[in-house]
């Protein structure tokens, strides 16, 4: 059992309520409405600029030259998926400027604040057990969407939305986010701390349900 | 005009929604469901917490000695608050464990986190800038309640409340919150810096009234 | 063993080459010149003001009330140092205009914003061991000198300073941090990361040694 | 006049001791000790690794994606420079392992936090404040070096240094430097406050002169 494993045991009924969120299941079943779509595509957006600072932060915070690095690498990552985002919002008829000049809604600012604070008050650990239910959780959902419904996704109106996340690349990157949260484990979590930890990550679960909900709330942009 | 003002001002309809907010119509008149305000009052123990790391996080960022003393004395008035409210709470039923042991609310998390990421990320002015629709805010509204309701506030269920805001030492925290503003203004803005000064309010102030809406919404602990 | 034991026992050579430095001799012996005590004054009141900064941003950086309020009270207590700091150096003719408007040496920059980064960057842990080599070694430096040279002070140039630091007040005050840095540790050092902390000690010792250096070859102001 | 050279103005002599620095004097006439250069180079690798660091705080502190993916930039380019160096170490005998292991000098422990220290605690004005004695710095200083002693460097013991610092690649990344401190001043920087970043600056230079008196009293790894 790895870290993330162990966080999810502890916080089963949070990540459930996450991962299965009807938002979810509608997603995958094809019926989520056209305009909860757009609406949480937009926010995903303006999230991922935050996220960006995150990755950004978790480079300041390091020591090691390979650690800055690799925080780096991540930090790039991010940005180049702000430009596919672009491209898939434009996709469903919503403009660079339509996403750019959008409000933050109350449950992006809440999820994306609440990371950047773990890290900045916190330790990378901490920082990187915030980011764990959205970073690892996009690559349980993707699979366990194609798993229900079938490889193909052809014809399936949010087909390339899972088929990002399902797919290998994806995949790679969220099981290099299990092993970095290990290395980080064992370099300072102890037994006691635990508990803590599987509070934050409870937490971070929670505010991801919450924005699940935002997009099934609203009208859509 | 002030810089408060001028933020007011900018930010209109965001300051109206949140100082003219059902949630405090319906407390001034008394007619604020019981179950409302001690959602609230709860929630606003945990905010407390967050905002005693704000004035600590400003003190902290300043260079100089008296700074960093008077934002060393804001931290220290906010944590003697913390001990009122454990207090003000225990008179609505409400033990030191049940508001230490209860979850953050969203609505929390999103506004205080956004006014410490302000502070992490950006300078003591807009540290205070998002602090400004809580510090001073408060005040505003304390006073309108008066004025509108008549300075008798006996037998009034919110009256306690009402009073500690409405109350001189109140109004002198947010008299000295305002000029503390304009210092760090006449520092540090310049009249293109305004309007990003002016989101940064208007969004604080939407975050308040989803505050407010989060007590109005709950069924209460 | 307690931490901090270990944590001298894997730095002993820089740790001795700190707390034995011919500053502390010199200063112990009463022969230590006064133009070097009096540059080491100045530097040293410049240097609580960021060590201000450091019991604030360990305020900022905690999680539960206790623990923001605890590092209120060191930061409290470092503000008033600063004031009795004020009034030693009046009695060794340097007015407060003097002391505030020395330019800070390399020696007070180098070891100040190492142990804020290591805050900023780390966790609460890694701060307060960076701290520790000057909170808890001048408790020992105190107790060490008033072994060597007897009890009676009377008449020492450097009584009062010796005093300060062997009195009971200030011996309380590194026993608290003592208990602090095993608390802390208790809750993220695991075995593995002991040896990078000790590296941050055995740094910020060096670090203190330059910091006498500088006070031995300074002319003085 | 830009505010780079409104900054140098009001620093002339703590600005003309570091790029006039005998250090620099002797590296453009060849005469510096082999000792020096080595030193130099490999605490400016550990230099380096902290810049890194400050780029990647400028990036974790913007707001807008333009400017945390041009910080981010930034970083990717600090992160290649140290590739480099690795490079010109290795052409001074000089393994990767002796400059990873050397301990950082006091010179560089000071003048690194100093910038760190100045973007946590300031805004990113700040930040590029403290860091354009480097970046803008080492152009002007590899340019005048050009000049005084002819464009030919071929057998110049330190021409590849130069030659780096002199080329169009840095001039053009100390250009780029000059305008970001335009533009952040024109956005955040009101007279009053002027005052305030000329300290930096000067304090800035002068941490730098002690960095190639380092070199200069070094016998040299």
């Amino acid at each position: 059992m790895d870290i993330f494993d162990r966080l999810k045991t502890a916080a089963t009924d949070d990540w459930q309520a996450y991962v299965d969120h009807d938002f979810v299941r509608r997603l995958g079943g094809g019926t989520l409405p056209e305009a909860a779509f757009r609406t949480y595509l937009v926010q995903d957006y303006l999230f991922l600029i935050q996220f960006a600072r995150a990755y950004a932060l978790a480079s300041y915070k390091s020591r090691r030259l390979e650690d800055i690095r690799s925080a780096q690498a991540g930090l790039a990552s991010v940005l180049e998926e702000t430009e596919l985002h672009v491209r898939l919002c434009a996709r469903w008829g919503l403009s660079r400027d339509d996403i750019e000049t959008a409000p933050e809604h109350q449950a992006t600012v809440a999820y994306t604040r609440f990371v950047l604070d773990c890290g900045a008050a916190g330790d990378l650990l901490e920082l990187h057990v915030a980011l764990a239910p959205c970073v690892i959780g996009y690559a349980e959902i993707g699979r366990a969407l194609v798993a229900a419904h079938g490889p193909s996704l052809e014809g399936h109106p949010y087909g390339e939305w899972i088929g990002e996340y399902a797919g290998e690349g994806y995949q790679g990157v969220a099981a290099a986010a299990r092993r970095r949260l290990d290395d980080l484990a064992q370099r300072s979590m102890t037994e006691g701390r635990f508990t803590e930890l599987a509070a934050i990550f409870a937490k971070a679960s929670r505010l991801e349900a919450d924005f699940w909900q935002m997009g099934l709330d609203a009208r859509g942009p």
